[in-house]
């Protein structure tokens, strides 16, 4: 790993040569290159370049590895766990220039995109076509930036995760070359699995440039409900009986007790505090949405649901899920002036309600308020930590709830991130969960990337 | 890549002196494990070794990598590609042994099985539990075999292949050491994604020997549907018709008019010789199923479909469907004496019929008899060149129609290979496929097995 901070005068030289007036390293566009929405380790960058295509940023890789400098590819800066911070110093290469829409095809519902594009630019140039791209992770985030996390959210428990739902990449290696991964076909055994090598990889072996996505058609039917339960066991059994009888949920959240009451501190909506599912079901027509709700009312019934509303109107509906969608941000308006720190375990399902019972009662039991909210569906739950960054106490409390946390989440079988990724925050979690795979790791890194140039610092010490 | 033959005897000694009896290197052992179903290329390995655990495959790979001698795992031999072939000599590891299911959670619709595990063992024991691993490749493949190839089947178009429903892996590296990749976790973003790396690379960078595998509940109601079609077009355009209108079509399967008149030689079926689709629905209950149906006759009536048939009882449905199953082999009776070459492109299913049509034109124009099938709903399909083995005119023809086959499909933006793998048989193929990503490939390698013991000579010239 190699930062000569002296070569960083003729590299921004030759980077102007090449882009012009897209390099800076002013400090305002620095600083905003410095971190993603981790409230610490933020580290500017050297330089900002602003490519607009795969034959820029290979240039651009091309030029870093000539001086040596590190780059770190950033695209929404939404990410939670300090992925495109400067750690190195170095480039930091913007891929929101790359943000075409390079192909669609209605009939094989797949689309090709350049990595800046965000899945909201992606949705609105669908509206017209029935099809839709439903990878919800919350934030408006870029194809790129979620490649690189592994992303998922709401939606995954029916239509999977980014790993499901990439068919191809266009990768900029460490040295500037350009492979194509994958392809067009919906599945292909030729050769090794590049393009899931790079999913998750935060950029550390190749600079995702372009991506070919799978398509969902819109259902012609949706219909969302919500329930009340007397207890967080009633609540995820609900959903392990409705995922053991097949039906097919769409999305169900998890909102508990304290984060309701977020819910109702922020938007007045006078919700029992008690732990909450919010449910989407979709299909061809109403009569199969209808079935699908009637069947989880019923396992809701037995299990301690209460108060089990639909709501198929389409703006009960988005009234329903901004509510869930802004529960985090909701939350915080329990403790004024704090931040959240987003934590994202992953339990097997049958420890859930265990593994959050005893995070609830870790919270509780110290000096911060954390509301949980979860893709119960998964076994991924997030604490968010309320606390003052500037207070060291508080720092050291939230600290200590992940630690035990993330101990918690792998001694049930699970794993210390099932959304966010590594970064510079888990490092050490990662270690403790998959300590022997880890030289594997590092060879297949060292094998791509030999001068250690992309993204350093990132998953590995 | 590095053959010690005078290593063979003291490297049998300490294999006998590791295993006992369970080591064999008579003719017959050695020829059963020269090859898959594939044709030609037979290899036989020096030696075959029975393992029963993790740890004893753990302990020969370190003794392969002492003497330098290659490692070819080995499962039900059911590998269409040459995968098994030992074309540089050296070990055959026969994973057979390791037959045990190891945990079984039903509540989070996962299973522990070791590598040897067969398809239909897998269900057999999961038979009283409500839950089934749906993936069907044809063959009673073992779960490493599967893993190896990547392979899929005919309900990936809604369950996915295997790359989707493993969570994780046990894995012998080349030197003997084991790692872990992925848990139990539904979703994880803790680094690099090695599973889906194993999964695919043929026992080229390391030996599955436990695979923690997704179930889903078996679905309280089943019905199936067979159609003739005037038109291949109708055909297709029926099933990307019922993709678009979201309906979760759980198989679709095409049997070209070729492959009917097999199926009509070998079962007096009587069927009209048309391009036919049989349809399989799983839903939660009846209503939901006959919904699915109800919706799919109409697409075909419209797309110049006839006698859509419902076979809603077990007994009817496992006739049709075992036609289908045995259609391959049924279409051997067109050609008595001969051998069938299975080829599986994969193209998006916008050129699908295209592809087919032109393959279809293409045999017809040739000397051999080549009857198509294949998964529609993810744009697979098998030409099965019906040929002597032993008349070079007729390897050369087949051969013939199968590069121009591959060539064809990549053009229309396929795969070479949608689910068999490379093995021997189609390195020149993927060449052609991923010529820039291939020097990837081939770090990734040579980071995992610097001596290029595990599986030579495969996926690689």
């Amino acid at each position: 790993m190699t930062t000569l901070q002296s070569s960083i005068g003729p590299l921004v030289a030759e980077l102007t040569d090449l882009l012009g007036e897209r390099v800076s390293t002013t400090e305002a566009v620095r600083d905003h290159h410095s971190r993603g929405e981790l409230h610490f380790g933020a580290a500017p960058p050297d330089v900002v370049a602003f490519p607009a295509s795969t034959d820029e940023v290979s240039r651009i890789a091309a030029l870093c590895t000539k001086h040596r400098v590190p780059m770190i590819p950033f695209g929404a800066g939404t990410s939670l766990e300090g992925h495109v911070s400067a750690v190195q110093g170095g480039v930091s290469i913007d891929l929101t220039g790359l943000n075409r829409i390079l192909r669609l095809s209605a009939e094989d519902l797949d689309v090709t995109v350049e990595a800046g594009v965000t899945r909201q630019q992606l949705n609105d140039h669908l509206k017209t076509t029935g099809l839709t791209f439903f990878l919800d992770p919350g934030a408006d985030a870029t194809v790129g930036g979620m490649i690189a996390t592994g992303a998922s959210g709401t939606t995954a428990v029916r239509y999977g995760t980014i790993r499901e739902n990439v068919l191809g990449l266009t990768v900029v290696l460490a040295d500037g070359r350009v492979i194509r991964t994958g392809g067009r076909a919906r599945k292909s055994s030729a050769g090794y699995d590049l393009t899931r090598l790079m999913i998750g990889s935060e950029g550390t072996l190749g600079i995702v440039t372009e991506a070919t996505l799978r398509l969902q058609a819109l259902p012609d039917a949706v219909t969302s409900a919500v329930a009340s339960f007397e207890t967080l066991e009633g609540a995820v059994d609900t959903v392990i009986a409705a995922i053991q009888l097949g039906i097919p949920v769409a999305r169900c959240e998890l909102v508990d007790e304290v984060a309701v009451e977020g819910l109702n501190r922020a938007n007045n909506l006078g919700l029992e505090p008690a732990p909450m599912v919010f449910f989407e079901f979709h299909g061809p027509t109403e009569r199969a949405v209808e079935e699908q709700a009637e069947l989880v009312k019923e396992l809701a019934d037995d299990r301690g649901g209460r108060g089990f509303q639909w709501a198929s109107s389409l703006e009960e509906r988005n009234r329903l899920w901004r509510a869930r969608h802004e529960a985090a941000y909701a939350t915080l308006t329990l403790a004024p002036g704090k931040k959240g720190w987003a934590t994202d375990v992953c339990v097997p399902i049958s420890r859930l309600a265990e593994c959050i019972r005893e995070s609830r009662a870790d919270i509780d039991a110290s000096t911060l308020l954390g509301p949980i909210v979860g893709h119960i569906g998964d076994g991924n739950f997030h604490c968010l930590y309320l606390y003052d960054p500037d207070d060291s106490a508080e720092v050291d409390e939230a600290r200590r709830l992940n630690d035990r946390l993330v101990n918690r989440a792998l001694a049930m079988g699970g794993t210390c991130t099932g959304e966010h990724g590594i970064g510079v925050g888990k490092i050490a979690s990662l270690e403790k969960e998959h300590g022997d795979a880890i030289p594997v790791m590092r060879a297949v890194k060292q094998a791509l990337d030999p001068e250690g140039l992309l993204n350093p610092g990132k998953i590995f010490r």
